[in-house]
């Protein structure tokens, strides 16, 4: 084992990022543009003022600034728990007896236990900025509902979140976090919003979704004054958020004359994986590189490996523009069974233009497999991964483990995104035996699938 | 606000300590030695054989080595998590508008969560070294159970976990991690062992103690052939291991030219108290600084504050060594309102004698004060402390709002154990307002004094 390198690399102060990576500078061809659902035209900047706020909205429109300052403020509030610390695994690979070199990029070392803070600390400075009086948002498990709420708190910004109901009802522990952070919570879907009553008068005993939550949490910006609503991924302003994981993590490898051969992050909606290999996909854009990246998805919930790369709604009530993805259909609703987050129907449409030009792979693994990997890493690495991350995990494993068949030296470097506090149920769930494996059928998927929405001449 | 000090300081690698510090070796006066229960003699180090492991029972009784080296393999871990950052509390300090510098050493960025894991991957190491069968311990809030759990699970030690009643009852998530981690738990008192046994027919509907619990792992570890028995506190060899978090914070303040004129840290049984002040108290006994120390404990356990400098038994099967500490009576068992650790009814021995001797000082606090304290540090500098943690913050903060009084711009560093993410239960009863303090009355106590052994000649 080799010394030279340190089990944990932190940055300095002094070198941390101070401009995000816009990632659609680089790219030759641009994902397709956002459409007005009314019109059929694509969305403008002004189109979405009434539910961003304004520099947020010009972020989202931004494809030529390659990079963007970081506000002082912003920085200075990532001094708090960034740097994050890219960490070699060695008892990992001691663990596993392969050649490969393992590397990750840990985010959960923050109170929210995600990278979801890279993001929501963004967005709420902004919205303090424009002088607005609160913000809504949606959260599936419980991850971004919490960053957002510490990230509010900071700023004395009121909070409202739309928690997915069979989140709310397992995780208690998430809303009293989120309520320590001064949040108020409502069970998705609820009876505040039109939206919530008539998914409820369709579906009563509905466990809810993510994108049942965004339709409320988005009705209840726009119907109260001086609000405007946030989300955690998918978009691409989240993406540019989270490109310091990235700027991070290169600048860390570089320092250790590293560059990884292989980079795997979880994708649900993508702010993790879009953050994560930023930098290292300028790279392979601009042709300086060619590392494998690969995807990691959810058997349960596969938008990049079964979905459709297709215009869909980003709600179940359709409230939203229409954008070009990888999705199953905004009615898409993964099994209950399936544990943590990336339940999303879609994915960001950055990397599904990415993934549908072929800079990048996709792989869908079944959720025990997932868990068997977090109780492996936990016990070596000393971390407990979220089920989230762990997907990451066990991609990383498998092509360690090719390593250790083909006998390659392959560097890996992959996203922890955060920590399982809150998912014990889960865990237990698997040590228990009871967690089982649910893959949906074609005929499942061809539901969602049948929502898509028809665009003359388009699709 | 001056930038020139980052707000997290993380040592190098090759900076961290290749040594404990023996506290004892400075010490002008030994505390008393334990005494066998039996003979009234002082213990020796092979009358701990069969309890402690070789290696550990030397370093329980060594006070002559001032330097013990780390060994290579549990330095090797500790670089899995450490070096725990030292952060400047900017956030802190703004908000108070002191002109006080806050700091303090964080040590929840592992999974166990708290600084535990410090002693716990020491204690596993020895035992594993030893040829040892397994381990038992006992555990209150969870922490150090945990801290083991993922400590032998490293090593592939079997583990067997004795968990207060009500803290089994109360926090199922606790188990879950223990068990994702191999360890065996048992709610104490149990009906496994004599002593569990014995507490349960007089008093059936207990919620149990510390050392309750301790009774039963002693009894488990002595009755198993090839186990010994593992504490996470009190111990003269548990203060050595945690000296590492004072070694690393006085270094650290060093690189930043500073030096604390207070130091605040919570006390349970005196594990990061100890460990935190170590350095700090060497300079105050060799006359270099004279730092304040403050000790900061629960109003509803205030074995320094309010408890007696006598001989008593560790546990409260009164099956150990007695040891001449502060304490209210191995019978006292804290009200079951009082949240989170720090419920034993005894005190390190070491810092029993130095508080005794006057080298530091001791406040007890009430519980609704420090959960206010942890949700207002929680905004502000986005970690969410551990209960035992927020102890510290409490008295930290009134220190330095003395300081916005006198217009003092003192430094204060505190110990930040952990973080509360199992502990969701107690932040809900304090935003739900159904918290209560409980302070012990003089007749309570009393009952725990009438409990002390008397000791011929002695007391």
């Amino acid at each position: 084992m080799s010394k030279r390198i340190p089990h944990r690399l932190y940055l300095s102060e002094e070198q941390m990022p101070k401009q995000w990576y816009n990632l659609r500078a680089d790219m030759k061809e641009q994902p397709d543009p956002m459409l007005n659902p009314g019109t059929m035209k694509p969305v403008t900047e002004a189109d979405l003022y009434p539910v961003f706020c304004e520099k947020l909205a010009k972020q989202e429109m931004d494809s030529s600034n390659r990079y963007i300052d970081i506000p002082e403020e912003i920085q200075d509030f990532y001094k708090m728990y960034r740097p994050s610390p890219l960490i070699r695994a060695y008892n990992l690979e001691k663990a596993l007896g392969t050649p490969a070199k393992i590397y990750y990029k840990f985010e959960g070392n923050n109170t929210s236990g995600s990278h979801k803070l890279n993001s929501a600390i963004a967005q709420a400075y902004y919205a303090k900025d424009q002088g607005l009086s609160g913000l809504t948002t949606e959260t599936g498990a419980g991850q971004w509902g919490t960053a957002l709420a510490e990230a509010c708190a900071y700023y004395n910004l009121p909070l409202t979140v739309y928690m997915v109901k069979c989140s709310y009802e397992q995780k208690p522990f998430r809303k009293t976090v989120m309520k320590t952070f001064n949040a108020e919570i409502f069970p998705s879907p609820s009876t505040t919003t039109n939206a919530g009553n008539a998914i409820l008068e369709k579906n009563p005993d509905t466990t809810g979704s993510l994108g049942c939550a965004i339709s409320e949490a988005i009705e209840k910006a726009v119907t109260t004054p001086g609000y405007r609503y946030v989300l955690g991924s998918v978009l691409n302003q989240v993406l540019l958020h989270q490109s310091i994981i990235g700027l991070e993590s290169k600048l860390a490898m570089e320092i250790l004359d590293e560059y990884p051969d292989i980079i795997v992050g979880c994708a649900g909606g993508g702010s993790n994986l879009g953050g994560l290999i930023a930098p290292f996909m300028q790279d392979k854009l601009l042709g300086k590189a060619d590392p494998r990246i690969i995807a990691v998805e959810p058997a349960s919930c596969p938008s990049f490996t079964r979905g459709k790369y297709a215009y869909d709604f980003c709600d179940t009530g359709k409230v939203t523009p229409l954008a070009r993805m990888y999705t199953l259909g905004s009615g898409f609703i993964p099994s209950a069974n399936h544990a943590g987050g990336l339940r999303y129907h879609g994915m960001s449409p950055i990397l599904s233009k990415l993934y549908h030009d072929g800079y990048m792979e996709a792989v869908a693994v079944e959720q025990t497999k997932v868990f068997e990997a977090a109780v492996f890493f936990a016990k070596q690495e000393t971390i407990l991964p979220a089920p989230e991350s762990a997907h990451a995990i066990r991609t990383a494993i498998d092509e360690a483990l090719k390593c250790k068949v083909s006998g390659e030296s392959k560097t890996i470097l992959f996203g922890l995104t955060g920590t399982g506090y809150f998912d014990m149920t889960a865990y237990n769930a698997y040590l228990e035996k009871t967690m089982n494996d649910y893959i949906p059928s074609d005929e499942d998927l061809q539901k969602g699938f049948d929502g898509l929405p028809s665009i003359p001449g388009i699709q």
